[in-house]
């Protein structure tokens, strides 16, 4: 039984956050440097992007956990420390600094930052602000530290559940950020997760990773792979459950709420994609290998032309086909069947790879919801798999014409 | 030496063209029937999208074309004839009315449509057309002809050099539309190209197959690789040539004075991108293999991020080095280096993969302009290449947010 709950990233026993305003950023109304800390030292694990060109702050973190081992995690935004000279010495100073506050080690900090590449990140502001960061943690401090990692995201993103582990009540939770360059491949945006269930560190990283195939891994906001993608989590181990350690029931349970909290992150990062007005989910069954599966739905949620019609809300599937047949997945494009779904209803465009005649009355007021489900089907079969996206508006235009200055 | 001219798709001996309205669209302002015809059978080659989801012309004038053969190319804009049960039958009418309005034979004719996919595409107002259009050519058709392909294109596409084979004078001209659904893989959009000059059927598929790796296939409007997509070339040899049937010094020169029309015809597409309002070009050069530069190259120029960024006159180079992360390139990122150019000067942003100072008032200048450069370097060595691209904008979302009606 795995129940929603409140508390985000503080929802596990024995874990504390805040966000404050530091003065990275010039507008002062917006946190930007944000601590979540355990009380006791945790098992840890964490999935960084694949691009290449990396985040200082990642390179440092890696370092940090590759004993397994983590007891907070700091994060500014406003400045991602990514391509700059002197970024592996800042993100270490913002390690030592937050180890000295708390008394802790400061091979035990993740640390991450979030913002403009390729700009000097000043260590003045954050020095000066985290010992009041340490003081002001909290138990109810998670929509604080999720404020403060924000960058153009517009509403935060927390989620939390609470589920049994050999008879202890366990919890799980996390906060999020992430609206634009978005485009997962390993790991996106920022996630950091918090648990009290006691997972070893092999198998902690062995769920994290294997969860993210289905969940980060499958959003897009503009097919732009971020260099500063994280997803970390923390296992305190409080909640007094056996330590799970091998692939078992317990393990099984623990999958589970570890998906029910990031499949809910990963809805809210793909409905607060930059400038978006809707959340696409793009369902792909049938008949089909999981990964020709992925790339269909991946290719859909990410095709520019299909995600301005959805924010026409016209329902031009000839680009759903379109982006199907350029996915590079090996299908036979005779068996695609195509429904657009929502609150509304829903609506066949195309069966068998062709139009067929559909009522454009109800196919508008299908698209006119918020969320709209794109559900393609490729034959006969078991497969199936979801991806996240958005639509492309003028304001995701407007938000990334300008956003240094 | 090879010489600008005009004439477009009839530069060339032997080739007459022309554009009317034939009632596929609704609005009878805009042509939406293209006829190019050659007065002797001409050797052909084409290059087709990869995308699995194909336009049904395109497998018509595969089947038209295998014995390297044709003689006349009728297109229609405004219906894509794709994703249709009757695809293929609508197909071959129109070439088998077109043969028969020209005293040809259908197998032939090159057959191409553009526009919207999934409607059937009625053969009654095309059937009535072929006739008038037959009548309509003439020696200076190009630019109708070139207006009657047009979808969303606001400009028409036109290039033409004169060059000279063994003493004997050729020319090769073509057309082009494309402006949305264009991130060419292996051939994009429609292009028209013909010749006077004699070249095997044999020698002028390898010609065209060798340059579209370097024009057609290095350009992006949406990331989105069209179904329809088509670059077709037709030969007739009426220059009197001596008929290039190796890769000799005349199979290099006409490789070059294809090559000079292709870039140009590139530029343009890339530069009347779907709500453009700027050419971006992607110069990538230095020690790294030519696959690779091209990952970069493509990459840098589809991001959606600095798609956005370019419409700012934003110098967010970090979006640059984002792409460059991302693209797949196995280069080592602590040796790139960016560059923004245009008509206003040069700008350097980034060196050794790290931010330098710049002045951002002489960076508000370069972006200023209307044709921006955006050049990356990769170590010392000899490799260069260029893809063209263009900014993203509100009128892209407008553009696409409503297609259909």
């Amino acid at each position: 039984m795995i129940k929603q709950i409140s508390g985000g990233v503080c929802a596990a026993e024995g874990f504390q956050a805040a966000g404050i305003y530091c003065g990275i950023r010039k507008n002062k109304s917006k946190k930007d440097l944000a601590l979540i800390a355990s009380s006791v030292p945790a098992h840890a694990a964490a999935v960084y992007t694949t691009n290449l060109v990396k985040g200082a702050p990642l390179t440092v973190t890696k370092t940090h956990i590759a004993d397994g081992t983590a007891q907070a995690v700091i994060c500014n935004s406003g400045n991602a420390n990514t391509c700059n000279a002197d970024g592996i010495d800042i993100a270490e100073q913002m390690s030592s600094l937050t180890a000295e506050a708390l008394g802790i080690r400061a091979d035990d900090v993740v640390v991450a930052s979030t913002g403009v590449i390729g700009q000097p990140l000043s260590i003045t502001p954050i020095a000066k602000g985290i010992p009041n960061l340490a003081t002001a943690l909290k138990r109810d401090g998670s929509g604080e530290a999720c404020e403060a990692i924000m960058t153009t995201d517009t509403k935060k993103k927390e989620a939390a559940v609470a589920f049994t582990l050999g008879g202890k009540t366990c919890h799980l939770g996390g906060i999020a950020k992430g609206s634009g360059m978005i485009h997962p491949n390993m790991a996106t945006m920022l996630v950091f997760l918090t648990t009290d269930a006691a997972v070893s560190a092999e198998m902690l990283q062995k769920a994290l990773s294997g969860d993210v195939q289905k969940t980060f891994n499958m959003i897009s906001v503009d097919g732009d792979t971020s260099t500063n993608d994280m997803v970390a989590i923390l296992a305190n181990g409080l909640a007094g459950n056996k330590e799970i350690t091998e692939e078992d029931a317990d393990f099984t349970a623990f999958m589970e709420a570890l998906n029910t909290v990031t499949v809910q992150l990963c809805r809210m990062i793909a409905g607060d994609g930059e400038g978006a007005t809707k959340l696409l989910e793009c369902r792909v069954s049938g008949g089909l290998s999981e990964e020709d599966a992925k790339k269909i739905a991946k290719s859909v949620i990410a095709s520019s032309l299909l995600k301005a019609a959805m924010f026409g809300e016209d329902a031009n599937w000839g680009r759903v086909l379109c982006a199907v047949g350029y996915s590079g997945a090996g299908i036979d494009v005779q068996q695609v069947g195509v429904c657009f779904s929502s609150a509304a209803g829903e609506v066949t465009v195309c069966v068998n790879g062709a139009g067929v005649p559909f009522s454009e009355e109800l196919a508008a007021k299908v698209l006119h919801e918020k969320e709209i489900n794109i559900l393609i089907t490729v034959g006969e079969g078991s497969t199936a798999v979801t991806a996240w996206g958005c639509d492309l508006t003028y304001d995701y235009v407007k938000i990334n014409g300008d956003y240094r200055t």
